[in-house]
């Protein structure tokens, strides 16, 4: 077997909190996408920093990779184990260590989930505001530099990670960042391991910037003739510095859909849904004020809630929608797409997406975080087709030039993996390999998630 | 002379935008605070990012070093030429090349200061809100990651700069960012060229991040019975997400020292300055609820404004308060400190500096970002005291112990420099062999402003 000999002393250092049983192996092979299978050597449970420190130190002694694993809902491939080595499953590593209400700040391992760590804020008043959709783990989210559907409004992941613990490819531990809010003290180490995908290290602890829980929550969907209005009026919004927590976009095939599964009745037009957070008064006022611009743009059959009951019922199209586009086509499997682009530049990026999905013969529901210039589309795809799936590459190549063109970036929240590793010299050019220099001077060996984000023999 | 063979050539790169002459060296080898006088060999004034990656390249040949230099008001010696070489002022870089409204932003050059880049944007609406204070460039700001009064509220440059060209160590040009609001598309270039301080890399152009001018602005100063009473009415400010665009403190001695040259008649006593942006309504009512807030703590003599000219009249100490400072010590000089600590230990960290001032018999009224956790201490050092400067540096040094004891950072917004350098270790350990191992594979001859930020010979 390969790498037996690390995994000897990872058994020695373990006990059965390393195993290479056939189902764990089976269970951290799989992905949420289309990649195969890919079952690592080993998996590894850790339970404290100095655990993961003596595993990193023995892996890169032996040349074996280390690959982390969050919750495993990742997109791109990021926690497969493609060379080989040991999956670091770091569920054990799931606690609070500490919350600071006076600094607004909450000290985390990385395995807890993000619905988990506001489960226990919520008699804080206090809560982590970043939301990808998938109930991913803190240290998963950081990884690939995550946001969602609040980044608008709180950003993504790298404006809410102040500081980490991290293990480097030799097994050293380092801190970076602090409990200040702002420092200029020297290269900024927080910031670039955030969205390194596990290449130049395993975060072992999160210090997180957390927010207020809004006093109030306003919310509505309204649906516009075409997208493009839609656009210009999230624009004018932003312009007009109303501060949107959420700005959501769904097309009118996802509400048929969802109509179709859910018995709802939403006009078969592209919706927004947008969610307001303030004191009473002042998410009523930004309401108010986004009502009378949506409507100067077309929007139409406005569906307001204030209540935590009447909210989840709007938004439900929105966070149902990646289940019930697979769900309409029986048997499919998802491949999202991820292009972000400058906001005046969404609806052509929107609309040509449109046009290459129907011209490949493709399904493909589009939504996204309107606000950040940034969508997906959802292509359907029968499982095992190997037609569709060279169709849908396609897509997604097509999709990285006209993001590119437009001037944004290939992934707006997803990450490279492997899955969108070969479109990174097309975004990068030469600062691509700058990112490759970096690689190289944290990990010589290359044992840290090998073959993902960087070309290392560049 | 030192670097003649790469002089030679830089003059036929350059013509007359290469000096020799003792002024312009003279003019370039100084600074705003306690270093020596320290001219470089040649100062360059180059016009494009090809000259700057043509003059790059030759300095790269002939291993002769190279320092940016913008408005040449950093506080920590950044671009001072201590080993020799090449500045390059990027004077002549200083236009901005396009502003796009629809998606807030500007692509500017390197050499434009704030107050220009602001002036070019008035009629446009928008605005570039980091106010360091000085009227420095945007390069020299992104350089040491600045950020000052307005960070609460707007962030630091590490929020506002999308993007970056930049000139390598070794003449290549490369992109970082792009015009998407957020990307995750592999390592955080942009980021970590953002406070690298001219010592990976010289920026020749960037993207940054527009604000729309705020429709109404109020403002109000007010004094506390101490400083802990003013943090907590900050704090309590922050909770309940009252948003704030500067919350700036001043202690009782500035007051004094403004009060006694200017007229002026506030109480002797510590005082915040604070600001909101919003529309009227929103303006109002939340210069209403801070009142509330701070009367609460104990916060008096309130005086409001709206007007720009009242706004002015209420800032004047805040913004005159470093040169009233260095004024009311005739033929002193200052040394300004620069530690952050999280919120909650604030009020600690001040009163300790002060008897740690006071112990060491000196003058140094104290002000800061509250909001930030950010204070400085302005040290008034008699010009050519040795031993008032000895102890200024064991102030710093104790400052440093300080903000690390509390979980804070040795240097919010000023950078390392050289000033800071002998505390890098102890604020960041092992992670500070991290940042010279990056310095190592971006720079490998170490000719970019060589001596600042990392330790290379470690």
């Amino acid at each position: 077997m390969p790498h037996d000999a690390a995994l000897a002393e990872l058994t020695l250092l373990l006990g059965d909190r390393l195993s290479r049983s056939k189902p764990d192996l089976a269970q951290h092979g799989q992905n949420e996408t289309w990649f195969p299978e890919t079952p690592p050597d080993a998996v590894a449970w850790p339970e404290t920093t100095e655990e993961v420190a003596r595993l990193v130190a023995i892996c890169a002694r032996h040349g074996c990779p280390v690959v982390a694993w969050g919750a495993g809902t990742s997109l791109e491939g990021h926690a497969l184990a493609f060379a080989g080595g040991v999956v670091v499953d770091f569920a054990r590593m799931n606690r609070v260590l500490e919350v600071r209400p006076g600094d607004m700040q909450a000290v985390v391992q990385p395995g807890i989930t993000r619905e988990g760590l506001n489960a226990e804020l919520r008699a804080t008043g206090l809560m982590f505001p970043v939301d990808p959709g998938a109930n991913a783990t803190l240290g998963g989210m950081a990884a690939t530099r995550a946001s969602g559907t609040t980044a608008v409004r709180y950003g993504t992941m790298r404006d809410n990670v102040l500081a980490l613990e991290v293990v480097l490819a030799d097994g050293r531990v380092i801190r970076t960042g602090s409990g200040a809010r702002k420092s200029s003290a020297g290269y900024d180490l927080t910031g670039l391991f955030v969205g390194s995908e596990g290449t130049l290290g395993l975060v072992t602890e999160l210090t997180l910037r957390l927010h207020g829980q809004p006093e109030a929550v306003s919310a509505a969907v309204c649906a516009f003739p075409d997208f493009a209005a839609a656009v210009e009026a999230v624009i004018a919004t932003i312009q007009s510095a109303i501060p949107m927590a959420r700005i959501e976009f769904v097309d009118e095939t996802v509400a048929r859909i969802f109509n179709a599964q859910s018995g709802t009745a939403f006009p078969e037009l592209p919706h927004l849904m947008v969610e307001f957070h303030g004191s009473e008064a002042s998410a009523a006022e930004d309401a108010r004020r986004f009502g009378e611009i949506a409507e100067g743009f077309g929007g139409l059959g406005f569906d307001w809630a204030t209540t935590t009951e009447e909210r989840n019922r709007l938004w439900r199209m929105r966070h149902g929608a990646y289940r019930a586009c697979i769900a309409a086509r029986p048997g499919s499997m998802g491949m999202v797409t991820d292009i972000c682009v400058p906001i005046s530049r969404l609806a052509e990026a929107v609309a040509e997406t449109r046009a290459d999905i129907a011209d490949l013969g493709l399904q493909g529901p589009i939504l996204g975080h309107v606000g950040d210039g940034n969508f997906h589309a959802i292509l359907l795809l029968e499982r095992g087709n190997a037609g569709e799936l060279a169709r849908a590459k396609e897509v997604t190549r097509r999709l990285a030039e006209r993001a590119l063109r437009l001037g944004g970036t290939i992934t707006g929240e997803h990450g490279v993996g492997v899955g969108k590793k070969g479109l990174m010299a097309l975004e990068h050019g030469e600062a691509w390999d700058v990112m490759a220099r970096i690689k190289r001077a944290l990990d010589p060996d290359g044992i840290l998630n090998p073959g993902k984000v960087v070309e290392v023999s560049q």
